[in-house]
């Protein structure tokens, strides 16, 4: 019998517990004995829930209880839940998150902990929610250096931008049906912004390079600025509007961003809707590899998690080597990056001519839906190059346009 | 330094020993050692290549060696191999292979031994090429109980399937070009009789159900019998043709079927094309994950054997549990298993009129480029009904349809 102790009994912990009881005989025969939660912690009391009688209010109870082998931390944000799992680590327990702003905020110093301890820190259901990636990049991809990550990481604003496009709705519309649905939540600057997928791929490209990138270094644009307009070009181009974080190395530098991105029917990512997440990825030896699935969600997400704490049992004593060292990465330049931009520019005095002589070969794309403006799609530049080359005309907004194909 | 061998210097061979040289500095980060090739078993010898120091005839070189503590098996077919691959076993090597008619033949004893001496018997690369599947099945989807695999797992057929589609080329002619291209083998029918992947669904199913899956017990149906006119109406019913390898549970029962299926354009694996490999997994809590990739070649498939020879470094002296047991299992009746069913029926006599009688909803299907025959979609039913509902019909082929979404 192996115990543990859940810090936070919202949507994962509840989910948590739930998995953990559904499938109680084929998780007991997967790691090799029977897993009890003992101990929850949370502020709250849940009168009438079979969970009552193991709240705990106060974190020691848990720390200072040497049967609890495991503890799984799913309460969200850096604090307190980093200086929980420190205490736990540091009193011998493995510790399973599946919080990103922790595992991207301290992630290395947290394996540390737990590898001069012999003990695991895990964290798959930080990035992906159910989808296996963490373990995936850190145990199967091994015999490969990566070249590039590129997911939809954040189901919320993919189910915004789908929805956007596929019913015409504006932005405001339809954060707050996303919102009223549960999939936006009430304050969503995390995910309309991007910070949420800009620390998922941060985590991710720590594990891909084993040194720490900082969230952020990473440039950062969200989606609150698409409007109906994008999505009429995106289908005039055949293209998709899609929230990409995506990392990858080139000439010896890792370069990162987190952007709204244009992608065409031939993108990996084309295909990946509503509130699933899918990460493509390129290594030198095995090509391309591309995992999909549900991105959140409380079952999916308590998946996860699940099975890190059965890993976690099943590796008692023994830490499972990850590669992320707190060294610092740093990243190129994000003036540097290179891509093809679209752009809306406002047709006011010799706009076009300028495009013209800008752009040697930028295609102009008129809609029927719009007047007063038109469309550009600009040949792979530089980032900086394409901010020079536009200087004089007035843009209206910007996207880039990512040709990963398959 | 871990110290390795190699049996069998053909194509998956050579590239084990490139992507070891070529990742070497990253490999020895990920494994904590530096991996060296010491030994290359093969009947031939390589003058001129740098592997021809290293090259043994005789397999008792390798097992006697005890330096030796990882041992590579990239020989294919189950003899010599499962010899070779249990005395390395029993010498006390862990095994890392390729071989899925080894894997499925032999799997849960060879599992066995490894795990009675502290050692691994790992075998990422037997399904899917580079796509980590046996990994996450074994270590990722730890907390779910799975429902459903499905899964395009042969390259070859696929290759034919997607270029047949495309260009309307006939089974015969496309075979010989796969041949010419390197893409299908002298003797194609373990690829185009469906073995091959027969065999790696009964490798998934018994490791998501614990026991073992004899592939003979799987209706297997290959694609030779294909032809264009099963594309067009394909097309008309805006489904694409895939050899899908299948296995679910149901009632209690794991169902499994290795056969050329129609898909629609909302299926997970319509958009998985040419050599690559999709599978598509669902579990009762995490939902539906999809997992794509290069099923086959030379490097993705490296890649996969180089990873799990890292892991066997990882995991010197520890057995990473794979929960496989020999214990049969018995899979249900195919008769009882349920689909829609695709049909061309030869239109003589009264045919439309059996139609009729025999099904309440069937659909007729014309197209302008045949004559003498029509098409049915049925109705959802077991394969006993529509053998039976059609025995008074001249069926020139049928397909079944899998309904599986995202």
């Amino acid at each position: 019998m192996a115990k543990i102790a859940v810090l936070g009994y919202g949507t994962v912990g509840s989910g948590v517990v739930e998995v953990l009881e559904t499938n109680k005989d084929s998780i007991k025969k997967r790691a090799g004995k029977e897993i009890e939660v003992k101990k929850v912690l949370d502020l709250r009391d849940f009168p009438g829930d079979p969970i009552q009688e193991k709240i705990v209010h106060d974190i020691k109870e848990i720390i200072e209880d040497e049967e609890i082998e495991v503890v799984v931390e799913v309460m969200g944000g850096v604090e307190p839940a980093f200086t929980f799992v420190k205490q736990a680590l540091e009193a011998g327990k493995s510790v399973c998150t599946s919080n990103k702003a922790l595992v991207a905020a301290h992630g290395a110093e947290l394996l540390e902990i737990a590898k001069s301890k012999s003990l695991n820190f895990m964290f798959e259901a930080s990035v992906g929610g159910g989808i296996p990636i963490i373990r995936p990049l850190n145990q199967s991809l091994t015999a490969d250096e990566i070249t590039k990550i590129t997911g939809i990481l954040n189901g919320t604003t993919n189910y915004i931008l789908t929805k956007m496009s596929r019913e015409g709705s504006d932005y405001d519309e339809t954060l707050k049906e996303a919102q009223k649905l549960g999939y936006a939540e009430r304050n969503p600057e995390a995910d309309v912004e991007g910070f949420d997928a800009c620390r998922k791929i941060a985590i991710l490209t720590s594990l891909a390079y084993g040194s720490t990138v900082n969230f952020e270094d990473i440039r950062c644009e969200g989606i609150s600025n698409i409007t109906t307009v994008e999505f009429k070009y995106a289908e005039a181009l055949g293209c998709a509007v899609k929230l990409l974080a995506t990392s990858y190395r080139k000439d010896g530098k890792v370069y990162a961003i987190t952007a709204p991105f244009m992608i065409s029917n031939e993108h990996p990512l084309y295909n990946v809707n509503d509130v699933l997440n899918g990460i493509f990825i390129n290594g030198n030896v095995i090509g391309n590899v591309m995992f999909f699935g549900a991105g959140a969600g409380k079952l999916p997400t308590a998946s996860a998690v699940v099975a890190d704490v059965v890993d976690c049992v099943k590796h008692k004593g023994k830490n499972v080597m990850t590669v992320w060292s707190s060294e610092k990465l740093s990243l190129g330049d994000a003036d540097d990056e290179v891509w093809r931009f679209f752009a809306r520019v406002k047709d006011e005095d010799d706009a076009r001519v300028k495009v013209r002589d800008a752009f040697a070969e930028a295609k102009i794309v008129e809609i029927a839906e719009t007047s007063g403006e038109f469309g550009i799609v600009t040949e792979a530049m530089s980032e900086a190059e394409f901010k020079a080359k536009t200087e004089g005309l007035n843009l209206i907004n910007r996207l880039r346009i990512d040709d990963t194909q398959l």
